[in-house]
């Protein structure tokens, strides 16, 4: 294993962290709140921690997906357990579990909340929380090989480890480029979401922090009651911004080189409307009647599928008051999630494309079994590794969420509960139903049940193996055993 | 297609039902029941039928894959709804969709029924139900291919349709003897259970009853405390004959044949075992506050987990007041389901090691991607057929559950209804939590959702392909062309 390239890369993670907690700090000196200074020690110290472990270039930067999963992995960690530091010190969430479990939700882009009351927040800290949304959707990983020169074609493996979906494209042949068009895109998204919001009057303040948790498809509020304070037109900004914040992110780049044919065709982009349409058609139906008006129940309807099929997990309404088909529809969305290369979570509509695909094939063998049919995407056919991979990925995420839903049902609540919790936190969305529903939170559990719930957050952020490779006894084993043998002179 | 070996199966299988249908008859002849002229017309019908249907041999008696699943998913039907035409003429189950339910989820050895008082029907009607899950359990075509001789060796499609697990296996070359061998299997433990209940002082009915529901692992009691109200060794009998039944049948002939060795390596079955062992211990510790004793919480303990892992569904407590984490590995327990090859249901214990070492040997390929790792089981290679079909198996599952969770939401219960009703009826378990939970029934249902129950007990039972293909369009579209072709001399 490298580990000096793992240190370095980290280091630079940490820097990174370090630049952007002065952000808050800002934020602090213009609300003129003291709580901008527990910003600016960890910001300082995290930079000093950097600049330590990233003092000298690593001689071999050489990445294999082995270093590539385990640097993603610790550097959300220790993104993390940095991260939730300045709650503790301002006493705005003084345990450290409660701290963590709102950090790690905040960049794994979950939104579930410890807190009952976010209002009596600080500026700055609801700045963060909202901030950490926007850094961990695209991935600071992904930032880093943006503005970083690494030497070698090697680091496609960091991209792989860090982004959503069963295949990472790569748009143009630098790795490089391919990540600053990706920040551009995003950044380009949010600014015009912010705009949109200010037109609508919104404060700019809550329009910072709104763009923030729709563009990584977070969910934190800064009110209590999300936002559902808001106007009808702020409520179908976020809808609209939402749903293409959960477009795979090629798409928009087909469309920036003018390749509308190519964006045309993409399927994943195409199912993802028609299960949106779908959705929001059958809920407005199922609502209609418990709504003021027609138009309220399609406003709702609409966000409510938007927020979470993309797993973002902003409301407008408690709809766990809703009919129970409304509620399984936004239960089976929770876990198709947004497209593959967007800042959503969930299983992603193409691996559920594959698999619907994969499904009609061995239907069509048992029909004629002789004949060879060959699964497309877009036109061309799906490697067999992707295939693979896409099948181990549904046996292991069903295997960590049953073991999981296990886990939380030491609780003792309910099965919903339980099992909404679970599926909130692994596809990153944030509110489940019953206890976890949008007008609750996530604050009574054990600190146990938290545990488990932010290893589901990290392992649905960073698609499963980069996270469990870091609990295999082998690894650890063969690295011990490698610098045993190098002190002896082996 | 080969239509005429089709109908001439499904003749000889309405015979053969016409046969059975007698028995019921001879019981209420005992017990001097009018109910008997009901099963004695029908049972006469279903024979005239099958006369009608199998006069004459069919010339070509080959049948391919396509073929034994449609004949497969067609007996079944068949089968279930002659079955139930007694319970419509006794007035006992008047409604048709009801009198199916109750039929269908017999055959499927399911155990879920619509009838909140099962002590009021005839001795009859008890008996049938009850006969229903031993003969579904071991298969109706299984004994076709035992007492019939059919030519060529194209008739594992039959079985292969039928029966449960990822592959099926030939104990002995001829099918005919490994049918045979079966079902000879079957008839020993059922008449053991049988003589060991009576020791127990229960009832030569009761007896019977209780040990044809055992046998198929199907659950429907003939008492509305299901089996809550016998002694603690009738109890303990049924424990463990339900476990047996879930065992992999070719541990038996390996038994009988003496090869001990093969025995004792099969994985599946050690693993079943295992799995059971985890369960007793954990929902032992979680409900010995709540029994009168240690001993009573070990009895309901290893009575409802090897009721819930077999997919029997017999119940002697109601499970459904028990803590959160015992009704969670209950859930769990649903799912997972009893070994290949034996009686019970689920997705199959061999399915989940397969799925779980798939899912250990992409994770050595992330630490170690130049290895080649081979999955074994009982230490040889697994075909790469089988774990396709598994994960293929896996994804169908998956899907068929959601869209029948969405199907049944319009109800409007609750999540945990929904949820475990779906699960109880694809796993042919019985009963589920909250209103399908032991102490409640499946009558309240609308007819709608009574139906997609039925679709997904069926599909459970014949593992979804079978019953899947009936409804492409391509195979009928092919079928009427070909028939069109036929008619006008091409």
């Amino acid at each position: 294993m490298n580990r000096s390239v793992i240190t370095y890369v980290l280091g630079t993670v940490l820097k990174i962290e370090g630049a952007l907690l002065l952000l808050p700090c800002l934020v602090a000196a213009f609300y003129r709140e003291k709580e901008g200074i527990a910003f600016f020690l960890v910001g300082a110290a995290a930079m000093f921690l950097g600049f330590l472990a990233a003092n000298k270039r690593p001689e071999n930067s050489v990445f294999y997906l082995k270093e590539g999963c385990i640097t993603t992995a610790l550097s959300w960690i220790f993104l993390s357990i940095i991260g939730c530091i300045p709650f503790i010190l301002t006493s705005e969430i003084p345990s450290f579990t409660d701290a963590l479990f709102e950090t790690v939700s905040g960049f794994t882009t979950t939104g579930a909340s410890i807190l009952s009351d976010v209002e009596v927040l600080s500026h700055a800290s609801l700045f963060w929380r909202s901030f950490t949304h926007w850094i961990g959707g695209m991935g600071v990983l992904v930032f880093l090989l943006a503005v970083i020169p690494m030497s070698g074609g090697s680091n496609i493996n960091l991209m792989r480890a860090e982004s959503p979906g069963p295949s990472v494209g790569k748009l143009v042949p630098k790795i490089r480029y391919t990540a600053r068009i990706l920040y551009q895109i995003y950044i380009a998204l949010t600014v015009s979401q912010i705009i949109l919001l200010l037109i609508g009057r919104m404060p700019l303040f809550d329009a910072i922090c709104t763009a923030f948790g729709t563009a990584g498809t977070g969910g934190f509020g800064i009110k209590n009651t999300s936002l559902g304070g808001y106007s009808t037109y702020i409520q179908w900004i976020t809808t609209i911004f939402m749903i293409l914040f959960g477009v795979n992110f090629n798409a928009y780049y087909f469309l920036l080189m003018r390749e509308f044919k190519k964006a045309g065709i993409m399927e994943e982009v195409r199912t993802y409307f028609g299960i949106i349409l779908f959705a929001v058609v059958v809920i407005f139906l199922d609502t209609i009647h418990l709504a003021p008006s027609p138009g309220h129940a399609l406003t709702d309807a609409a966000f409510q599928v938007g927020s979470i099929i993309t797993t973002t997990g902003f409301s407008t309404v408690d709809f766990d008051m809703w009919p129970m088909l409304s509620k399984a529809i936004l239960v089976a969305l929770m876990f198709i999630g947004a497209c593959a290369g967007s800042t959503g979570g969930g299983l992603k509509v193409s691996r559920i494309l594959i698999a619907f695909k994969t499904m009609l094939k061995e239907f069509g063998s048992y029909i004629h079994p002789k004949s060879v049919k060959i699964i497309k995407m877009d036109d061309k056919p799906i490697d067999h590794d992707v295939l693979r991979s896409v099948n181990v990925y549904f046996i292991t995420y069903v295997m960590i969420f049953t073991c999981s839903t296990l886990l939380v049902a030491i609780e003792n609540v309910d099965f919903t509960t339980c099992f909404t919790a679970v599926a909130a936190a692994f596809n990153n969305i944030g509110p489940g139903l019953s206890l976890v529903g949008p007008a609750c939170n996530f604050g009574f559990f054990h600190p146990f049940t938290k545990w488990v719930l932010m290893f589901d957050m990290l392992a649905g952020r960073l698609e499963l193996f980069p996270l469990l490779i870091l609990f295999s006894p082998t690894l650890w084993k063969e690295s011990a055993l490698k610098r045993f043998a190098k002190k002896d002179g082996f």
